[in-house]
């Protein structure tokens, strides 16, 4: 039984114009507060891990295996394990990623 | 590959001063909202789901295999599988948990 980590942990600078950083994680799962700046790229991209997305604040378009979801403050999403998925900011705002397992390469 | 099915859906009543409406899911995830009024208690309770809670407002005493975290808002916490858990509302707020697997019984 693994004991949560609880940060927040340091931001990073992401891609341009998006910040991260880890909330809490085990090796089973972890949180990820990202900001995007208005105009935000998060440039398209797939991994093994499943991940869930909670618009805290902001204006999101999502572009999952093709498919394009505009999403807004409150708005959730699951991002199936290896979608390919990318987003823009439409509007700045803060996004709580949930990914399992942990994203270890984010430690 | 399962698409999101978006939400939000319906509130509906949990236990006493504690109502929850699902956000979006898939078979292998959900997300959820909690709005608990002051002093509200979610009763200890374990299930197979790994879940991750992200605090989006209020602060929040959380008890997890007995030991004892509280959080406020931006925390977050992640509850590993088959934990014996629960929380009480110290300030009014609003919790975000993923569940993993989807917790069919919210549907």
């Amino acid at each position: 039984m693994s004991t949560t980590e609880n940060g927040p942990f340091e931001w990073v600078q992401a891609d341009e114009g998006i910040r991260r950083r880890v909330l809490a994680h085990t090796p089973d799962a972890m949180t990820v507060e990202v900001a995007f700046d208005a105009d935000a790229v998060g440039a398209p991209h797939s991994h093994p891990h499943l991940q869930t997305v909670f618009v805290q604040s902001g204006k999101f378009v999502f572009t999952i295996n093709g498919k394009e979801t505009v999403v807004q403050s409150g708005d959730s999403l699951v991002i199936p394990r290896e979608a390919h998925h990318g987003c823009k900011a439409i509007e700045p705002g803060t996004l709580i990623d949930c990914f399992v397992p942990r994203r270890d390469d984010f430690l």
